[in-house]
């Protein structure tokens, strides 16, 4: 084995080393606590499940999928998200009172990576599922709860932009008549490529009238005022539900306190084929990509259950390049000590933790360059041969 | 897909709801917090690592590993132990300046299951590394850490037995001239068969005081006195050596005021091919299986680097189920409301989780049982309709 392959993790997988890991600890601490005193309860499932359960219900492309053979021939896939584990759960255990249920994660999920393009094919999400809930406040308190979550890990410039899967459907099928004929404009605003979309909307054969209510979907992106714009465009009814909807999101979210966070943007689609409903996304000016999303969906339905609900997912690696900075304080004290005074070098050690002081015993002649390791600690003390000495 | 296969999960791969996660929480946390109360830095690696490095490093059964192959066609596994990722990543980043490092993990590993036998496949383990400290006052502080862990975790009644990969070893080759001829006798000890390693003894064409010497290993087990006993039956000077280290290791314990959960334990064997000083097991009265394992081994040499280092592993499963009992207290509050008096109970919410007091917003037409619902809750708040019907 070469020594530089001796070293290699595989693509897209990465080492957490301490001070991102102190970090993330208390990012992800500060967040956990935030879901709990809402009362989202945590829950666990396992990294394998099922490809044909919870692999196929996931929605994530089927090339991201990591597949593994079992030793009973079943594929079985690391799971790339936890909505659908989530779901599995829920649908088996959790709904059979018929109640809502407000359930947390915080979890590593995994999407394979076609070719190194230093995104990770495995990363952490912390999110919460509002389960068998059917009102708007419950999709206000999911959105309420992300902005809380993030205030609390320490981000303060943030937007949540809020969508309806349901708008673009419609103004589509109203336009295009079928949802399939919109398949590439949905995937130019999935994309974020406002260009493209302009150009294909310009290049297809429909009434000048027609490509500007598509081109006006683009401008529907900003604040109360563009419910009224929504409203002017779309004419079926599904789509105006869609937009009535969001009305009384809005008045939720004003009634949360939390407007100055929240704008709407039409234009969010989701690659979740699961979604039915309300859609969010979360950015920091400073981040390329979301820190956080989620939706209304119906994916219970997929595991026998009637149930619908909304959900949202941070993800750790973004919210941690959007919050940069802080210096974590190094505080750990060093105890030298050479054999005659080992036990006195324990006491003060248990005393130290005692007060929550961390420290470090190191026996003196465990250390080969006492100089380079001394300046790993914020404080040193030697307790060194006979007690004449000191 | 049928009912019943939709909410199944892989073979030994298990669910973790509310309840056990919180304890499970509550736990880890209180071991976490010792770990880095005594300097240890956090660390995570990734799920996945190349077959070829730690796969192989990790000497765990090759059939109990989970493989798959990634894009590039490399074998890859689910890591089956933390202790060949970590040795991984210090030998490739963190022994540069070849000064002792102190890490610490959190994670699950796989171990895949032939059939079902109710043991899990994915299981957590915390757990340390001491690594390129050579001394035995690194072995007794991993020691004495392990100890002081379990009590802040709420252990009351452990033991810790500690024998020396050397000293079977030596008797092994002393007696039967290869080591390669102890494998059945190995075997018998790893399982604790203690009846069948007397059988095997006795079917082998040895002369009777090496018979004796054999049997007796088994006797070597209990507190001081031991030392004297072993240093008996032992030979040669590999074999006295092992002694002499756990006897200087036992004067480190005792200095740690943590004897009373020490015994000597002669007979501990491991599975581990890279153990190559003190082993080390915990267990508690009720539980079959150590909560807890750990040695001294030369890992890292496989990584290109001369260190040697120290760990401990705990199991998360085995020591909750140790710990049993102990109901974790609901205290959350619910708060329903209806949209005339939605600002009020959203203010009233915000007021509470301020204060640390858990409580949930509930929208009253989003309950179809109100009274089911209610009984999942310590207390609640009802803020509906007008103010005058208070």
């Amino acid at each position: 084995m070469s020594r530089l392959f001796m070293f290699e993790k595989p693509l897209g997988m990465r080492d957490t080393l301490p001070e991102l890991y102190e970090k993330k600890h208390q990012v992800r601490t500060g967040v956990a606590d935030t879901l709990k005193l809402w009362g989202y309860q945590f829950i666990e499932t396992p990294t394998l499940e099922y490809y044909e359960t919870v692999g196929a219900a996931s929605a994530i492309a089927d090339q991201q999928l990591f597949k593994l053979l079992d030793k009973e021939g079943h594929t079985v896939v690391l799971r790339p998200d936890m909505t659908a584990p989530i779901a599995r759960v829920a649908a088996s255990k959790l709904l059979n009172e018929d109640l809502p249920v407000r359930l947390a994660y915080s979890a590593n999920v995994f999407r394979a990576q076609q070719r190194e393009g230093g995104r990770p094919a495995e990363f952490e999400q912390i999110g919460v599922e509002c389960l068998n809930e059917e009102t708007v406040s419950c999709d206000g308190e999911v959105i309420a709860l992300l902005i809380s979550s993030l205030k609390k890990a320490g981000l303060e410039q943030f937007q949540v932009s809020i969508g309806h899967v349901g708008f673009a459907n419609e103004l589509f099928v109203q336009i295009l008549g079928t949802n399939g004929r919109a398949t590439t404009l949905r995937k130019y605003l999935f994309e974020k490529n406002y260009v493209g979309y302009r150009e294909h909307v310009n290049s297809l054969p429909l009434s000048s009238i027609d490509k500007k209510r598509l081109l006006q979907l683009l401008e529907l992106r900003g604040g109360e005022e563009i419910i009224g714009l929504a409203l002017d465009i779309i004419e079926n009814d599904k789509g105006k539900q869609a937009i009535l909807e969001l009305k009384e999101l809005w008045e939720v979210i004003k009634d949360y306190g939390v407007a100055e966070y929240v704008k709407f943007d039409f234009t969010i689609v989701s690659h979740m084929s699961y979604y039915s409903g309300i859609l969010f996304e979360a950015y920091a000016g400073n981040v390329g990509f979301p820190i956080g999303n989620g939706g209304r969906y119906s994916l219970i339905e997929k595991f026998g259950k009637t149930a619908s609900a909304t959900g949202f997912a941070v993800r750790m690696d973004m919210l941690l390049e959007a919050l940069q900075g802080g210096q974590i304080e190094n505080t750990t004290h060093c105890i030298f000590f050479s054999q005659e005074r080992r036990k006195e070098a324990f006491e003060l050690a248990a005393s130290m933790h005692e007060q929550g002081q961390k420290a470090v015993l190191q026996d003196i002649t465990g250390v080969r360059n006492l100089d380079a390791f001394t300046k790993r600690f914020a404080e040193t003390t030697y307790l060194i041969g006979g007690r004449a000495n000191e």
